[in-house]
């Protein structure tokens, strides 16, 4: 059995070594044979040691898998041998709202990840994968999807016929993108490059705007709308967008902050126009196993299929984690099992 | 300018009158060219006395109605000369949840209604047709329209991926299917036509029961759903369905009561399921300004093109009545003014 | 160890037996030494066989207890030797909203139930006791509290100033009006005797109404509250009340269906004013550990006393029965377990 | 009739003029004679023209005030002749969630406010005053008690047993602990003056906590609630105690941002936070007529007292605007009129 480990922080200490394989699961637990992998920004962050340096080493590295279980412990009534399935972000979040203790056994640190041939998982950390979506594409779901759902649908409320404000053309807001068009929503996506437009309006967008080529587009959201604003902002730039996502959404409006990649340093946001415009700010890192299953059902009747950027072979994983880096991608990232 | 009157109970005593025309609207008010107007069950129980048998009379009947500007009084903002209009149901009914007094100022009992070439409305008490409806098609949805979105998408909480069961294919079935897929909700229907379930299936039902050669209909919806049952029931029928209603919705499940048609005398209804199944019962009576403007985003985004039955004119706005009664209809009976 | 069983229905069947001690518990399980049992209708029903004639037997009955933890499995966290505990009613329901899977595995049937020195519970299944209360006074809690707190704050999202009406003075009344008072609402009350009527007014009720001497209590509760009706009626009785609470609660007001002890048959019970009203219906059977534990905070910060009727010897626990039997009790009768 | 008017901004150029008195109030209208008015920290500001710079002038200011009805127009049945009264803040928002034409007129800026021995309102912008309440008390509400329950019960959520920390000891403050306290929650405040800590806790705090000679407040906090954090802050200080907050509130917990008093210049705050602990934000900005009654409601059912710090008579007005600039001041800051 074959994994990976960050052995010590650097993604050039990202190495490939072979363990033994697993045991019979105890109690409870259930051994999944991974097939397929979807990275996210936190993984790249925790190989290079930005997102907790006090991560203890060897890891594990990824929190996105699907698979197939192999065998399963006594009392385990979830799951079956043969059932294809996929991990949940954070083990011990099945249903409620967050907690300290829901939100801290997250795979991929401080938990083992997925990255690897074969994992061992407790039964109620599992979901099973839709017929219709192939490994490589369920890998995807996991974190973007259920933290899109979570934001939009869930803490956001959205409902057809509100426009929803999303920034970049990555893996969270192509899951935002598919979520909002579910529901019956009309998107405005912004993206600094025209062709990455083109795609998202394929995948339904109603609008792109060009950031590069159209700094104020604060300005071009807010006359899409007729003047009013958004009805919900997914929040990813951080301080580089903050402000502007302010003067974008309506009085009374939504900004789900799931991401924030942009700036450097401490960034500088105001808070004078969220009390101002009476807004809702919701803070959001992935959710629930219901969440998770609620977004599965709608998936599911609707066949969304996730988008994929780009798969690469388990064996060059490294170049995954590379291409992430890049930035250059459209949807997500996805690792391949051999065989 | 030329109006029906409900001069005593009766569809027989449902007479055409000729008045003076309108003089020009006070401060705050607005004088509307009536141009259509949807039929609802209301309305013939209220013509025929059995709706409210100390309403005053005579009575201008119908509380639908769509049409354009003639005039506007002083201060008036919210529309001008020429804007394209529909009545709200419940004239004091502009935001917030039901109240008595928000309730109770309905158009067509105990206020006038909209069977009538030209009526002056408050301000306050009109929203504007989207571009993309005719009158004949705005004029259906001030009832069922917003009642089905306020069931449904309000009180409900309807989401993506949820099944509703929905009974009957009159006009609130049809408005609830329509915003069960705009949603991205997944639609089961009853009627006792398998070509009316036909039609319903083309508009975008996944499955239909025929109640009369399927009287077990319940089992059928629970097979449907893989043994939990449905997410939503939109209730309609009253006794005669109420307990089937009750056993093909899933534990923690949403009953909408929108109509109680069914049964005669006092319907025995159980309780004890509601108790023992978590449920969640939810009376809905048309809705405010505030959902009726939320229902139009909605509409307007998705071009959702109301189902109108058939439009008599209205010189023969009795004979439409009559066909309301006879039942045999599919979606909403509307009258046309004529010229 | 003793324990009670039904070995056939019927509360002469119910049979203290001797069994052999527990062994140590099993990974993630807990040995608890039960101090304490109250009692619920549902207990009464079952040892009668009236509440699922289907259970299996013998059965050792009763959902509520409380104790001490004697020892802990491999593994557990969440308790250790010597915590004082409570099981909570379905050992599966920890968090998120009522399903089928969730509500299904309740102590006293199907599961064995808590009239027993010794029990074994899984760790997930318990909650610890507040410091400040008795295990007589915590073994009230599982049900009532717990069925109140959900009904009244988590469905019913009661506020202060709000009004609450409640049926009778048994356990669930008692709860209800205790987590009234905790959120600043005013309670009217009902009961067949003035000198329950006191006892409750000495408890925060503002208002008695002896629905005996008063059969048209709905009106008196009308008002009292401006002619407005209550916003939140606890609904109990079934169809005896049933229609008098619609007439007593407001136009889009709150009716909490958390039993169903009236009347004979199949109640005859009204849906029209449901829909008039823009009335909101719950059915609340028990609720989450989620929910347990949010009305123990409420309750130590308020150091909240439930209303214990009366207290028997675990060597006496028929008599217990049969006291709930008579309905002469106001508040909890629990069972006390000796030295 | 004596009014003041801010002629050009500056303290120094509000003043004191005679105007004609009304005459009788139009249709739909009301002429209140005003007995007292409240001062709230936007008025100061809006003087001092840092508010809104663009604001015509002159301006009568303050939007907070109670009266007694003088007259009535045609047509008004809200109110009558000798009712008690309270103007709304922003007399456009009736009900339901702000929006920009509800958020917009506004009393003291952009239109004429309370600084007046007679104004004349729409009757839908005036809500009755508690019999229990005083002319000076009730004038204290419209902002600051409708901004405290807006924040706490209507977006919060607050449910008994819940913590909440409170910022210093102006009005909102105040008016914050005491609708935490109705609620059944326990309040945590912080304060630079020992002294009025004790006042606090005086009115119900169970904790207060000096912040000059205990900077590293966030971590009392933490240890006050069991290492978990706070529930709820309202957030007051802005860019100085922002960073603070978001490290003494809980996992999954609410911030309410109902004032940005602190700091200089753009502030800086971190949203990294937000994301990671799922937190919400809501922006409170005062609220609607329907969060007034609701909270009026509870205030009268717990016959709940503001807190004034100090009345001036209404010839010494630009002493109270001097006092509240000074800061020094527990509640709220009232002006009563002579006679």
């Amino acid at each position: 059995m074959r994994c990976y480990q960050v052995e010590s922080f650097g993604l050039d200490h990202l190495k490939m070594v072979k363990q033994a394989g697993s045991s019979a699961p105890g109690p409870g637990l259930v051994l999944v044979q991974i097939k397929a992998v979807s990275l996210n920004f936190r993984d790249l962050m925790m190989v290079q040691g930005l997102y907790n340096p006090k991560q203890k080493l060897p890891l594990v590295p990824c929190s996105d898998g699907a698979g197939v279980v192999l065998a399963v412990g006594e009392g385990v009534m979830r799951v079956k041998v043969g059932d294809r399935v996929m991990g949940i972000f954070s083990q011990s979040w099945l249903a409620g709202p967050a907690t300290r203790e829901r939100s801290s056994h997250t795979l991929g640190g401080p938990l083992e990840g997925t990255l690897t041939e074969e994992r061992i998982f407790p039964a109620e950390g599992l979901v099973h994968t839709p017929d219709y979506l192939s490994d490589v594409e369920a890998a995807t779901l996991p974190c973007t999807a259920v933290t899109a759902w979570h934001a939009l649908v869930e803490r956001g409320n959205l409902r057809a016929g509100e426009t929803v404000l999303l920034q970049g053309t990555g893996g969270l807001s192509m899951s935002a993108l598919q979520t909002a068009k579910l529901m019956g929503a009309r998107v405005i996506i912004t993206s600094s490059s025209d062709e990455k437009l083109e795609r998202a309006k394929a995948l339904g967008a109603a609008a792109g705007i060009n950031y590069k080529t159209t700094p104020g587009w604060d300005k071009t959201v807010r006359e899409l709308t007729g003047g009013v604003g958004v009805d919900h902002v997914v929040e990813l730039g951080g301080a580089d967008t903050w402000n502007k996502s302010l003067r974008a959404v309506r009085v009374g409006g939504h900004i789900a902050v799931i991401g924030v990649l942009g700036g450097a340093g401490s960034p500088e946001v105001s808070l004078v126009p969220v009390l101002m415009q009476n807004l809702r700010i919701n803070g959001v890192f992935v959710g629930s196993r219901d969440i998770f299953e609620a977004m599965l059902k709608a998936y599911t009747l609707g066949e969304v299929r996730p988008v994929v950027d780009r798969v690469f072979p388990f064996s060059d994983a490294p170049a995954a984690f590379r291409h992430l880096a890049g930035g250059g991608h459209f949807g997500k990232i996805v690792i391949e099992m051999e065989g």
